[in-house]
């Protein structure tokens, strides 16, 4: 019999799956059991919509790793079984098992990766209506398989989303491939509210091109099942108002709401534990949590921003990141989680946006004096075929010089993803705006400009903002085009 | 009149037309005068394999600014017109004009950016055929054209390119696209000698797949016209030995001699600077000469690199950088250049290489003691259409964990440009490869990974070179796959 520590998960998407993995590394002879809600394990939930959208074909391979796979690692999994209460003085957890079986569990060390769960906006009817009635939320394998049901009956043709963020745009997308008619409910003046406005436009220029009917400034109070020979056969009618305030209403065979998440947190704040930001479980940089033994990773807990401090800010990234250092921590080890820069990248049909570190109004609440400029660069030398535009742009603080954060909206193949990781690298090193001009990119004419497209929008920012300012070297806007 | 600075450059290319376009900028009422050896000043060398293929189809796309442009900045352009000597002294050159007169020009500054000329290998009719024998080396617009006049002549429809680094690799794919049988003759073992050859046999394979006709390991040590009717129409014959040393031949309508280049010394060198690596002109970090009143910039001076120190690396990235340096400083500036990485990437087909900071030869000549890692990783999720992997070798010291280098091969679409360049911004400053892992690198399924593919192949290093060494976080190397 094994004398190594018994650590326990509670989760096992990407926070609980990493820290496990990184425990049995770190420790060989630690006996990881983790205790998983549902019958899908390490799921990348980050892929769900494109298995709606029928680009993925077996929802299986939506798995970053197969059961067996995880198994091999010796990995114990514990499916559709979950955690009631953790009696923290006592290392001890109680569960319930899918047929309602309840049993404690012992363990050493505890790692708590719960995750987050989607809001459910204050609309009328949502608490009645369900996927039965094609109403859904989207967060889980189960949501999802409820959803396509739903998508499978015959005679829908629409739907509408309320939610133009990552996910939204993403269904959005995802529905129009099915062939749906897909409205899209946004009540921010702009899609892709994580972007600045002018920013998001392109994003909402592309969704209207592809036919999505984008309707931003308006609200949806309320869902209801309606005579579907009253309306055009749909099953839906969904009401709100309008930018003006005036009343609006759609008649739609699917309902989804993807209006982001919130901390399950549940668990832990019965434990104990001490809540932040939205309501997220505060840990340190070593991912405890102040519970004596007691880890926590992902989306249920705080992230420290390394320019904005603590913050909660749910990211697929930051969960292996955070599962990584708590999982190697319960077992003995010093890890620190290095911190996040909130970079996100999101494909809408041919448009990539993506940012990374602050915009202006966080840059502001974090203690800069940030300003911006705007620059369209393309993404290689236009005398060679196929150049496309790269709308970036560049916050800096005004005293220091200090890149602050980017915002870039590029087409499918632009390089767009990873061009906004070159700036990330750079904040995460807290570089001026200026000297990202030493930076020695690569460089050819069918894949990039002389000074990259990153380095053309440093050059606009330092024109603009710190023309006195002494740089390394320096180019005008134009001298790279 | 004017009372401000006289500042002279010579050359027409990236580091003179950096160098002349901040200085306007510092200092407005500098008169700069550029004096230009032939009638295309500002014009993307880098670009003429795409001319030569027939893709861009004006060769007048290929100037970065027009002749109108670059007037338009007050830069006062002598085209056709040759620096014979420099009387540092007495602040003064001697110029030749294309109708053979000779003047002098006085200066108080003065900038050279002569750049490179092509090496000429030793072999035996080199000396003596020319492009009027359908014979050429490549590096002017008039090598360009005199190019372009052999290829459009009737019945060419073979060439043969001595050489296999980028141009070489550029033009074997310029020349078929236009229709041509092209054979490839590298001395040395594999192709893209500029990365490993386990790499570069990966480019080796596009060019094989396309059709080119590779032959590495073998030396061209003869070229000669040849009676037509005894050659299938051809009108040189090339000669050669093999990887073994026996004789190996070749009937071509064409030969282009891509085999590097060396700086273009010589005016700087009888004016007293000292030269270095190469027979590159010495200058400081201020691209300062050490010749009163002298700066220099380009592919005719050293390169300091950042983990390498002083070499010798011809690039045009760095002659932009390099020329803004010194148009400033000769204007009282106080710029100084960063420092390169060598980063470099070349396009063959549909591959795409890069590199950046040192291998692992590179690395022991630099007083490091380099171990590698080779990685395969999808560029995103597999589970998304269209993956396609990258490979990647990383070069990191054992000692201290430092990245030191690394090399990149993936096709078309794969961002694998711009993936070198978070590499190419890490090494900047100094991390450790476990350190890459701390990144916030943007993640979506379509564009990328949880753990980029870059981070995977950090991971792999660790884990073969530094399992023992306290990381951050980690993952193993299938983690995120």
């Amino acid at each position: 019999m094994s004398t190594g520590t018994r650590l326990v998960i509670v989760g096992g998407s990407d926070a609980g799956i990493s820290a496990g993995l990184r425990a049995r590394e770190v420790d060989p002879s630690a006996e990881v059991t983790l205790i998983v809600a549902d019958a899908y394990p390490n799921f990348s939930i980050c892929g769900i919509p494109y298995f709606v959208s029928g680009e993925v074909g077996d929802w299986r391979n939506l798995a970053h790793r197969t059961l067996a796979e995880l198994e091999a690692t010796a990995l114990q999994l514990r499916l559709d079984t979950r955690v009631t209460s953790i009696d923290v003085g006592g290392h001890r957890i109680a569960i319930r098992t899918a047929d309602g079986a309840t049993e404690t569990l012992d363990y050493d060390r505890l790692v708590v990766g719960t995750g987050a769960v989607p809001v459910r906006p204050p609309i009328d009817g949502l608490s009645t209506l369900g996927p039965a009635d094609g109403v859904h939320l989207l967060h889980t394998m189960d949501d999802t398989f409820a959803l396509t049901g739903s998508l499978e009956r015959s005679g829908v043709r629409s739907a509408l989303i309320v939610g133009a963020g990552y996910i939204g745009l993403e269904m959005a997308e995802a529905l129009t491939t099915r062939g749906l008619t897909v409205h899209q409910v946004e009540m921010l003046p702009e899609v892709l509210p994580t972007v600045d406005v002018e920013l998001g436009a392109l994003v909402r220029a592309e969704l209207t091109d592809r036919g999505v009917q984008v309707h931003c400034g308006a609200a949806v109070t309320a869902v209801a099942r309606t005579d579907a020979r009253d309306s055009d056969g749909a099953r839906l009618h969904v009401t709100g108002t309008g930018p003006a305030g005036e009343p609006v209403g759609w008649d739609v065979d699917v309902v989804l709401i993807n209006v982001g998440v919130r901390p399950d947190a549940a668990l832990l704040v019965a434990a104990g534990a001490t809540t932040g930001p939205r309501g997220a479980v505060i840990v340190g940089e070593d991912m405890a949590t102040g519970l004596p033994g007691v880890w926590a990773a992902g989306d249920c807990v705080v992230t420290r921003h390394r320019l904005a401090g603590v913050t909660y800010l749910p990211l697929g990234t930051t969960a292996h990141k955070q599962g990584r250092v708590a999982g190697e921590n319960a077992v003995g080890g010093t890890a620190r989680y290095a911190g996040s820069l909130g970079t996100q990248v999101v494909k809408v049909f041919d448009v990539v946006a993506a940012r990374t570190g602050l915009r202006e109004h966080e840059a502001v609440a974090a203690g800069y004096r940030p300003v911006s400029s705007t620059t369209v660069a393309n993404d290689h030398k236009a005398y060679y075929p196929g150049a496309q535009s790269i709308t970036i742009r560049v916050t800096g603080d005004a005293d220091t010089g200090r890149l602050l954060g980017a915002q870039l909206i590029g087409r499918r193949g632009t390089e767009t993803a990873k061009r906004v990781d070159i700036l990330a690298t750079a904040l995460f090193h807290g570089m001026t705006v200026a000297d990202l001009l030493t930076l020695d990119l690569s460089y050819t004419p069918p894949l990039g400009s002389p000074w990259d497209a990153v380095q053309m929008a440093a050059q606009v920012w330092v024109a603009q903002h710190a023309p006195g300012r002494p740089m390394t070297d320096a180019d005008s806007a134009s001298s790279a085009a």
